[in-house]
């Protein structure tokens, strides 16, 4: 048997900010290099931050990679590092540079660029065609990049049966979305097995605007068993010695470089002898508290990465406030988040007990603005236009968006960051007010869905109060008009999500969504809605993905779009 | 010599409007029969529209497509009709298809998906392998799908060459930026006399969210002279009756087969009989009146499409106010556009002057609403919280949100289109506020750089004054606090403009801009805002398109980024 020790790097870095990433990936080399560890793996493109977007058509940030690269590899010595980079030479490829001895000895290339979903690839890298192995004092070693591992995609299977691969390294950058480690987690394992090798699996941490990263790294013997785990939503520094079985044949050198396989040979330097690491196995968290630390990390990393160190949001007595300022208060800290209550004519008197309540319970500070002086005022001034016309959302939009004015007057003078309220049923069929309650720098809730809104509060309550149970079992509304109720406007949520989850998240029709059960009239309005307000969610400030489709960067819809009108008549 | 008459379908189409879309196509087909064509051509997903976008996620999408294009086969008769659609099988390809007699002969799948600025095909399609060659009665033809005829791709060589084609049509959807039309001309032109072969190159016409079509479809002879085009900006259907050279060779069916050029026999029925077409070549735009052209093309096809009939804008006296309006009464129609005068404590005599002279040049209807009742109303109620702090951008911001959300309120009451005023350079630097000026549902001059906007003032007043000459003349100001001018936050606009051309359209680092004898202080000035500003843009409203890179769809940055940090301090 051949032992090899792992470090897996996982860090969260920062888009852009290279003497930041590259500290971190320095400090963790020189960690990992004390913890006898031969060989240690950052994630994807960990030196520059993913994703980069069009930063990459700039040619001195692909310089600046490159210098940036040069004096890691100056800081790498008895250990082997691979470090995620975009690496440019006739075209720029999603890079993993493999670092020992002060040398460059080798590079891979992503060859499979996904170019779906939230992810733009073939925009902004060119394909490498070539799987790498790096053979290490005779150990054999498959390096491929995220995507690359992902079935249909057989390169390390490529690597095992061309390259004689023992063990395979691969290096991610994969968002989170709900059960997305367990999928990650099956599918290392399924690899493992299907080609008895052991894999190492190291991914990014970290929120960068609409994405997080969620860690979670893994370690997986050739039987498929998982030897060690990174913390989800943390950074860490994990490691796992691997006991090797050999490979069955001697390389093929030459007949793997006839299959496209590159292989690289490394001397490696002896490095410091240590005893058996101990197992690292944290648990897995149950589906509520992987979204809520999915929210506090989202929100957390947007402000902080954009020098925001307070929050200021609206507290309207409901649900969905009173969610986003807990995961404020997490995020940034209680004496980092003020709520504003802004009553009007229609607020009752319970929003105000229970926004106080919950400002009790977070520990955060309070302001309360009166708004009924400034919409008396917009419709004084407007009277002479609106005459005699009955008042319409015309009015109740006034409310809102003083509301939303006031916020970012706080915003402007203090430099604190607005987060909006808003939950992802909400936001679908436009059931916000733009510039209203959608004013703000960062949706805490934008991916959420309101049946989910409300799972996350009990889940907060579990041990005791922290979101007031009135708040959560008064019927929602927006308070913008007398008595007014969400369910007079909108089927139940529960039924609305579920034909949100349909229609939204899985772009089925009228007539697969109908095989729910419910009335196909409610399925036409409520995808006439979910159509007719792209406009509105085109402006929304950007905000956390935690489903497998969200809006903003995932869900790509023109906004001239008459195709609604065809599914809603349905065809003669 | 052999003759063929080629008819050009430049049509307008509306994104996921299949029975319009299928209407205008039928009518245009009749309209060519009658006409003697043997040959009509319809833009690159025209029968859909272009971009559809995710909507080619949607499975009942991609099925429309099919069954519309059953019913257009069906009318049919003695004409070839070659149009784009979205053609599904085993993966959705951006296709062309063949219709004749009733019959769909043959389909062409666009093979090079452009995935770069405002183009995300690869996303959406599956490539095509094969050049298709259509033999119509012994004539050649070898069809392609935009980006396949544009220089590096030799699809129409192989054609040519291993297809025997005597004429290459093509169908395209080609956004229009500044100068586009001669780069399109020119590159027929080439490829023309390159492979001496006749062109018949089709585009779509028309604004789609920020893209606009522009049209301009050209025919050329294997000289590469241009022998008829379709005017710019508007619908057209254009004839041209071409006397092609046999091409050298007999076809070599297998030989071509073997080189994958897909060929299919279609025996046409006769048609009618007709006189030589007249010549018919509508002249250029000189590049003011093209700009303006596509701006009121924009705007009109935005508001139209998503059933605006009257559009309401802010009029400061300023020049981009005046510049939007006058747009806008193009586009609309004087009796459809409103514009509403607000001026406060801080603006001139000369703005509310100025903008009454323009509304009665214009011929559009004016309100007047006061702002200092409601802006005081805001002051009072943030008195305690503000206290004794010194007013600054958190004041000036209230005046201009106070604008949107009076301008939102008259949008919510009586359905009218809030076009935004904003031009580019503004833009770019984040000089406009959130929520306030940036409100609205359509930004005009989104992609206009302030330069432009004067030029094309100068442009519309060169027969009598359209633009108050004072609006020209006087120093830009936002009017928020007393004296205010651009000047005193932003280098002269000359200046400005020449340096965001090359940081925002050309991705040039701060060293590189040097060249251009600019203090490098101002330039990082200029970059360090253009970087920190990208938050307001992610929320502005949709505007059009007239550069070769515009915000939006087609510049795609992150917004946390700490690049510019390191662009602007420098490397040590």
């Amino acid at each position: 048997m051949k032992k090899i020790r792992i470090a897996l790097g996982q860090i969260n870095p920062i888009v852009g900010n290279f003497d930041f990433n590259r500290s971190k990936i320095v400090s963790a080399i020189e960690s990992a290099t004390s913890g006898g560890a031969d060989l240690i793996l950052f994630p994807e493109l960990s030196l520059c931050g993913y994703p980069p977007e069009d930063l990459l058509l700039k040619k001195s940030f692909c310089e600046e990679n490159r210098l940036q690269l040069y004096k890691i590899m100056e800081d790498v010595k008895d250990i082997i590092a691979i470090v995620g980079y975009a690496e440019s030479r006739s075209g720029v490829y999603n890079a993993a540079a493999i670092l020992h001895n002060g040398q460059h000895c080798a590079s891979c290339h992503k060859i499979d660029l996904p170019n779906y979903s939230v992810f733009d690839e073939k925009r902004n890298f060119k394909a490498g065609s070539q799987p790498l192995i790096i053979d290490v004092n005779g150990l054999r070693v498959g390096v491929n990049i995220c995507e690359d591992i992902w079935p249909p995609n057989e390169i390390a299977r490529q690597q095992v049966i061309m390259g004689n691969a023992e063990l395979i390294v691969n290096i991610s950058a994969s968002p989170y979305h709900v059960n997305r480690q367990k999928e990650r987690e099956e599918m290392i394992r399924a690899c493992a097995i299907k080609n008895e090798v052991a894999i190492a699996y190291v991914n990014m941490v970290g929120g960068q605007d609409e994405l997080i990263f969620d860690g979670a790294s893994i370690i997986a013997d050739a039987t498929g068993l998982i030897v060690a785990r990174g913390k989800q939503f943390e950074e860490d520094l994990i490691y796992a010695d691997l006991h090797l079985k050999p490979s069955a044949g001697s390389p093929q050198k030459a007949q793997a470089e006839k299959q496209g396989v590159l292989q690289v040979r490394i001397q490696k330097v002896t490095g410091t002898q240590a005893d058996q690491v101990a197992e690292y196995l944290p648990g897995t968290l149950n589906e509520s508290e992987e979204m809520l630390q999915a929210l506090i990390l989202g929100t957390r990393d947007y402000a902080r990465k954009n020098g925001f160190n307070k929050a200021v949001l609206g507290l309207s007595g409901g649900i969905d406030s009173a969610l986003t300022a807990a995961i404020a208060q997490r995020a940034l800290g209680a004496s980092n988040v003020i709520g504003v209550l802004m009553p009007s004519r229609f607020s009752s008197t319970s929003s105000i007990d229970d926004s106080l309540a919950l400002a009790e319970n977070l520990g955060i500070k309070t302001h309360t603005l009166r708004i009924e002086e400034i919409v008396h005022s917009y419709e004084n001034i407007l009277e002479p236009i609106f005459k005699n016309l009955q008042p319409d959302i015309a009015e109740e939009n006034i409310q809102a968006r003083t509301r939303g004015n006031l916020l970012m007057a706080l915003s402007n003078k203090f430099g604190w960051l607005v987060l909006t309220t808003g939950n992802k049923s909400e936001t679908s069929v436009g059931y916000c007010t733009l510039y209203g309650d959608m004013a703000g720098g960062f949706a805490v809730l934008k991916d959420v869905l309101k049946t989910h809104v409300f799972s996350l509060c009990r889940h907060l309550n579990k041990d005791r109060e922290v979101i007031p149970e009135n708040t959560i079992t008064k019927p929602p509304s927006a308070e913008l008009r007398p008595d007014q109720k969400d369910e007079d406007s909108l089927p139940p949520y529960d039924i609305l999500d579920a034909i949100l989850k349909q229609y939204v998240e899985q772009d089925k029709s009228v007539a697969e969504i109908s095989v729910l059960g419910v009335d196909a009239t409610i399925i036409k309005e409520i995808v006439k809605l979910v159509d007719r307000n792209e406009y509105k969610r085109r402006q929304a400030p950007p905000g956390i993905r935690i489903t497998s489709k969200a809006f903003g960067r995932d869900r790509r819809m023109p906004l001239t779009n008459h195709f609604s009108t065809i599914e809603i008549k349905g065809r003669s």
